[in-house]
């Protein structure tokens, strides 16, 4: 397949930076298409589909906000265990927009199912069900409080199910990740493949977000797909697992949003032995992947921070619980001092201690131990013995920087990644819309 | 008395600008000083003394951090009800200082006991009285984790007693009010009279901080002096009440430091009628007073936060709870997308339903109304009929914004106080100590 410019409609992503991504494969039993609704006026795909042709067993995770996009409230609405497609828009998130952001998105759905019924009724395997709109999964990212364009996207439902190709070659994921996109950067991908039992499985993963941020406020959505034959109950045991420590261990500037979500589908194409037990040894190396992936996602949306200049692994060690270490952890990186320290390449460890002392958490001042890369800093109440402001500046100036707190009270861990707060991160939320 | 210059070290402090501040009244039974013990390099004042002829009954809140100054340990050390001094420094916090800190500020407690003592013995009034080491109290501020001059200090003990001054007309308050700060921009003053009973009594006070900020961490201090006589007992009552709503209800940038404190300290000079209860309603009218000169000395905290254009008043109206309205005020207070908007004149209340979203609080989406300034923006999960975006981006123009949450679930309320996030924050906190 030939290179085609045409298919990359969102005018921030270059063809050209594709060779920097990691290769996805095909997922079978999945079809995918994306198209432009002209949602943002410039004619970039901005509406994605994502259809299973013997729907999927699939697990998802939501915003925690007690405000909710209703694309969220759809999904939940009813109890699935099994999906039929899932469709996402960009640029308006259906947030506030009132029992109209609602019913337009019921018209949508309606409109989706008979689409769908039609094609699968056209199959050439025969494939013949009728899709329900219980069957469909929405998301929806971009400004909250404006009308949702219901209308617009409706109107495209008949060209995305046209376009739904099976094939989906590096093209069309790249073309489907920069399609999902708001004020990301750059899309994110990530790939990995495992054995269940005999069986070689695939796990192609896309995400967006660059934080809680501009338009007015950037989702972060992750579907992961993979061709596995999982139930859905233990897929939602292990996706909750995982996304503990790699989605929800990432913080861009500690705000959340009221749109995002998680979703992992599984078509069960590839006949792996069956699962009976989450606990059972073959889905391991599974978990092991999908956190390898669920990981590389999530540091890349905190790379695509708004603004950020430096990447931030906070790793938190000796305390009594993972959840004290947790709250320590994002105490430092939900401090805007501390990050505002890092843009500055500035070795201020005193707002380290500051961030752990706020945290609310029983820690003891004394026992605890600082380093920045592998230098120790402080300790004792004091700064170290050894501390060399020098060397410690020159590590300051690297793209990724390494801190580490030892409460040395216990023996949980927890690891945040977070990114510096710049100029830009001033820029971009502030000047928005003038 | 005449103008002087010289009286004012502090070289960010214009004379010129007293005209701006109110002027407060000396407080009887209270001494006060201020020199340069040259901690900062440049001769400006750095060490106060506040010292009680005939003791104080006083009351004092502290940071709730988990990593405290060694000046707040000594203060919490020792129960007291009855103190006859308060020593105040500035550049160096003394915390994160080891055992050495600890040891250096015994030493100047000594130092300044004796020092006391000797002067005490002196009077003309024959008070003669030995001053131990628990009865002072002792407040820094200023960068963590380096070595506590205390020598330095300690060496301009006598000075500082030598120079104490009963008289504090608006000059010396201003001097001493412009020796305690540190990134602050303006010294804060504030002052109040009431009656107890048939007596007028007078409240001065003071205070420093403009966020949890540069050098490496502002802290928040207040010290408030009145002439009444009120048991430490109700002190402590009647503080603890108004700066839950006064000193806690700011926000700069949602960091707190290990320094901390708000203290206030009662001569008993004026014989006002006995109090024998905290409820007695002779009482009503001094914890009014109170609670206008906390507010307005908060105020000017956050007026002064680091690069603030704009004064930001968040109320939070219909909760089930104060706690509940609390919680949601300072989720907005402190989201980076909803002070950064602000900054950019921009009336993003998508921003204002997120925060709300994500403070963890049981609130209903539906009920939910926001106004900015008195127009409302947004109810029933949808955009107001009348929004009228060029009349609201008018008023985010100015320079004191009102917002107002109304939960409708309830009928508590709580007020937040915070200031824009603005690119001179940045420049602060990130560049400062390159």
């Amino acid at each position: 397949m030939t290179l085609n410019l045409k298919n990359l409609l969102n005018p921030k992503i270059k063809m050209s930076k594709m060779g920097e991504f990691q290769e996805l494969q095909p997922i079978g039993g999945l079809e995918i298409s994306s198209v432009s609704a002209d949602l943002y006026g410039d004619g970039r795909d901005d509406i994605s589909l994502f259809y299973f042709q013997n729907g999927a067993n699939f697990a998802a995770m939501y915003t925690n906000s007690k405000v909710t996009s209703a694309s969220i409230n759809w999904n939940l609405k009813v109890k699935r265990n099994f999906v039929k497609a899932l469709m996402v828009n960009t640029k308006n998130a259906n947030t506030f927009t009132g029992i109209k952001g609602a019913q337009g998105l019921k018209e949508i759905a309606q409109t989706l199912a008979k689409a769908l019924t039609l094609k699968s009724s056209q199959s050439p395997k025969g494939v013949d069900d009728v899709i329900k709109i219980t069957d469909l999964l929405f998301a929806s990212t971009g400004v909250i409080g404006e009308d949702f364009p219901y209308l617009k996207i409706k109107n495209r439902i008949p060209e995305l199910v046209k376009k739904l190709k099976i094939l989906q070659n590096k093209f069309v994921w790249f073309k489907t990740a920069s399609a999902i996109m708001t004020t990301d950067t750059k899309p994110k991908l990530a790939y990995e493949e495992c054995r269940i039992g005999n069986k070689l499985v695939k796990i192609s993963g896309i995400a967006k977000g660059s934080g809680m941020i501009a338009p007015n406020m950037a989702t972060m959505l992750a579907f992961i797909f993979t061709d596995a034959n999982i139930p859905s109950v233990f897929l939602k045991a292990i996706l909750r697992k995982v996304t503990a420590t790699t989605f929800n261990s990432i913080s861009v500037d500690g705000d959340t949003s009221t749109n995002d979500m998680v979703g992992i589908f599984a078509t069960g194409k590839v006949k792996n032995p069956k699962i009976y037990n989450v606990l059972d040894p073959k889905l391991q190396e599974f978990e092991k992947a999908l956190q390898r992936l669920s990981l590389n996602l999530a540091k890349q949306i905190v790379v695509d921070g708004e603004g950020a200049k430096k990447f931030i692994t906070i790793n938190v060690i000796g305390a009594r619980s993972a959840a004290m270490a947790k709250k320590v952890g994002f105490s430092i990186a939900n401090s805007p001092l501390f990050k505002t320290a890092i843009a500055g390449e500035d070795p201020n460890w005193g707002r380290i201690v500051m961030a752990v002392g706020k945290s609310g958490e029983n820690i003891i001042a004394n026992k605890m131990q600082i380093k920045i890369g592998d230098m120790l800093v402080a300790e004792k109440s004091k700064m170290a013995k050894d501390y060399n402001e020098s060397k410690i500046k020159e590590y300051m100036k690297w793209g990724s920087i390494n801190i580490e707190v030892n409460l040395n009270i216990g023996s949980a861990y927890y690891t945040v990644y977070t990114c510096d707060f710049t100029h830009d991160y001033i820029d971009i939320n502030a000047d928005y819309r003038n």
